[in-house]
């Protein structure tokens, strides 16, 4: 298995920060075409436990779009072969000081490009 | 992409079940050696944020070996191709009424098995 082949690396960062623009804009179509439409991809998230495509995508409509600027810090991008991918993230957000977010994410290159099959989102404090 | 090959999920079951029990048994050999030893392997715990293999070995040789035991729920096992998977539980303990974890785990199959690549896990409160 080849670990960060340059070009499939470059492909998920791409991905990744189309993400993240979608995330703090709450562009929802970008976020649901972004997660893989299957009864098996799960987002436990800051407050919720999602399991199947369509649970995620109902919490996505009706979320607040408020508050959602962050800082990403320790981003780590990993590719395995060509068509798996792990992305890795602290996150901060000034409305939230002393707190600090990590968000872990499983993509996979489907017939529809780079999706996510699992993610997990959670606050702890700062140690 | 074969997604849920009987015989590869079957794998990652055993070797969920064998990380599961080396968990609560604090079995610190088993835990190590089903981490993949890489610098870019990344476990965010209940209270820590370790990046490479060598601070997650660290974590577990100084963890407490006491109020392990948990029952799981929900476990779902996804295997993309024949060295891909994602293992997604909640968790319960008897000593936390009212609180939920749920842990996450990106596998890969590496020429030492199916070894954890990326696993978060955090503890929120039940709605």
């Amino acid at each position: 298995m080849d670990i960060d082949i340059p070009a499939v690396k470059a492909e998920v960062e791409t991905v990744f920060a189309e993400y993240e623009d979608a995330l703090v804009s709450n562009d929802v179509a970008t976020l649901d075409r972004l997660f893989f439409d299957a009864p098996t991809t799960i987002r436990f998230g800051g407050g919720e436990n999602l399991y199947g495509y369509g649970e995620i995508a109902a919490f996505r409509s009706a979320r607040n779009d408020g508050n959602l600027a962050r800082r990403l810090e320790r981003t780590v991008i990993t590719t395995y072969g060509t068509a798996y991918a792990t992305a890795s993230t602290l996150f901060y957000r000034d409305t939230a000081p002393g707190k600090v977010g990590r968000q872990m994410q499983t993509w996979i290159k489907t017939d529809a490009g780079w999706q996510v099959a699992a993610a997990h989102v959670s606050v702890i404090s700062e140690t």
